[in-house]
């Protein structure tokens, strides 16, 4: 029982040691920004605008997942820029996920679900397909989760996640400006309300871990809150953490750094726009053509590997890899 | 420009107007639950399982819209169930919806999405189609909204629905038993967080209702909670109220009767099992065989319908229709 409990995290591990670094890239297709030869394309093959975005989507993402597969250990799709496409959208998602899986990438489907009970438990058996990603249809190693509803609510996808060696991240502190509207609410002996998640969340996860050092139950918080960040580190060793909010949401290595055990574990930073659309940073702009879209994909990915191994502990990974 | 961004709130009074009623129908197919001959038609039709049980739950939420749709103003889709078969099942849902609208009904899609910024608006505009269905992919009046990431992730939802005559719901005080792990958290002046998030709906209601009584921004107030629910309904008097829990989960007419103004406006109250799974209670099983399930979902529903015209005051509604 232990051993199953503890795949989600030890295949996150794995992952990481093999590619030396913590880097999550997120696909967060922008149907304004996409490459004019993907559109083209699409439109070619399709009439309806839905599919033609979709099927755009869909090469976007499979070719940034050809060019980071060798690179990264996960990637992070963002279901909303699927769906806003209606079912075209959704199928595209599905398909790139199970691209990005047979590329042997984590893949962390980012739709922020969260309902009560046996509604809860639907959303788990669709998303979360653990090691084996025919087990679900969305195919999935793990799934963002909403805490509003409670805690009764997270549990349906801590049963799942724990039967099929797949993982949840519940959102605790996000990277929005405005994360502290409801998040930073303290009662009155000074705890706030996201210290009484993570609270929850290290509960879940330390009952679920069995043998491993991580368990299955993780947390999201922002790189653009690096105190908090630091402290949640220290109050939930046993939840692994995904951050979203380096690059363009102005998270960098340093505010990052604290999220990491000394061994450069217990983190995958994520980065969406600044390495997908890479191509239309200044500093990329004048290297590459934008025909050469993907050499900015590349280059980028690599710069954040870089400035995470020379600015965090994450730079131990790379060092135990060679 | 007030009128068109009253529109939402229009709308839903001209359907229970119409109708002389406030219920909601849960459209939550459960693949166990489903009548025998939908699911041997799906069987027949299709090979692959989840498009079996997809199409299954497209005959039966459609069957269960021609009977529904003459007696109330709205149906509220339960977006999981229909996500939990992948893509086939989000096809399903498209359809489930664009049927209703057809049918006259206001579509309340019940995803609770929430996510920052941009993402937020994606969601947004995959959703609410307001007025006119063909303006979003999936055609929905409304949708429910988490309120976790805090004020400014929900101004995008809020922007789509102003600009479209469509309408939110968000979570304020949800219907499980475990609703207070979060939302109960009080700060030191006695204030919880579900009161803050209400402060913040109210806000968002009054300040794009123009010169309608309700805003296109609602809230979610579960019915087994009825001195909260009598609370929020002084505390928000710009928020349309849609409220879950009645019937399977515990509420009655007397819990919900709080929500309504004294002319039977200002809330919807949903039943999902016990009206389309209705051939399962005992009160109705003895009356009609397995093969008039829709005679039972047609008796649950007027059996609701007086329920809570006798004993909320959402019988004004049908004293002034007459």
């Amino acid at each position: 029982m232990k051993d199953t409990m503890a795949h989600f995290a030890e295949r996150v591990a794995a992952a990481i040691g093999k590619k030396g670094n913590p880097v999550t890239v997120g696909l967060d297709p922008r149907s304004r920004q996409l490459p004019r030869d993907v559109l083209e394309r699409a439109r070619q093959r399709h009439a309806d605008p839905a599919q033609q975005i979709a099927a755009a989507y869909e090469e976007f993402c499979e070719r940034i997942i050809d060019v980071v597969s060798p690179l990264v250990p996960a990637v992070k799709p963002q279901a909303a820029f699927f769906e806003e496409w209606g079912p075209p959208g959704c199928a595209a998602l599905a398909r790139v996920i199970a691209k990005a899986r047979s590329a042997g990438l984590i893949v962390i489907c980012d739709a922020k679900r969260g309902d009560i009970g046996t509604t809860a438990e639907a959303y788990a058996r669709g998303y979360l397909a653990g090691a084996n990603p025919a087990a679900a249809p969305w195919g999935a190693d793990a799934l963002t989760v909403s805490p509003y509803l409670g805690r009764d609510t997270l549990e349906p996808f801590v049963n799942v996640a724990v039967e099929r060696g797949a993982g949840i991240y519940i959102l605790v502190r996000t990277s929005n400006p405005g994360a502290g509207t409801l998040q930073d609410l303290r009662q009155s002996d000074g705890i706030s309300v996201y210290e009484r998640i993570a609270a929850v969340v290290e509960d879940l996860a330390a009952s679920t871990c069995g043998s491993a050092a991580y368990g299955p139950v993780g947390a999201v918080v922002g790189a653009t809150w690096p105190q908090e960040l630091a402290e949640l580190r220290r109050t939930m060793p046993h939840v692994p953490l995904l951050i979203p909010g380096y690059g363009a949401q102005g998270g960098g290595a340093k505010d990052v750094a604290a999220a990491f055990a000394p061994d450069g574990s217990g983190a995958l930073v994520n980065n969406s726009r600044g390495i997908i659309f890479a191509g239309e940073r200044k500093e990329f702009a004048g290297r590459f053509s934008p025909v050469e879209w993907e050499r900015a994909v590349e280059a980028a990915t690599q710069e954040m590997i870089a400035d995470l191994a020379a600015n965090t502990p994450a730079g131990n990974l790379q060092r135990r890899q060679h």
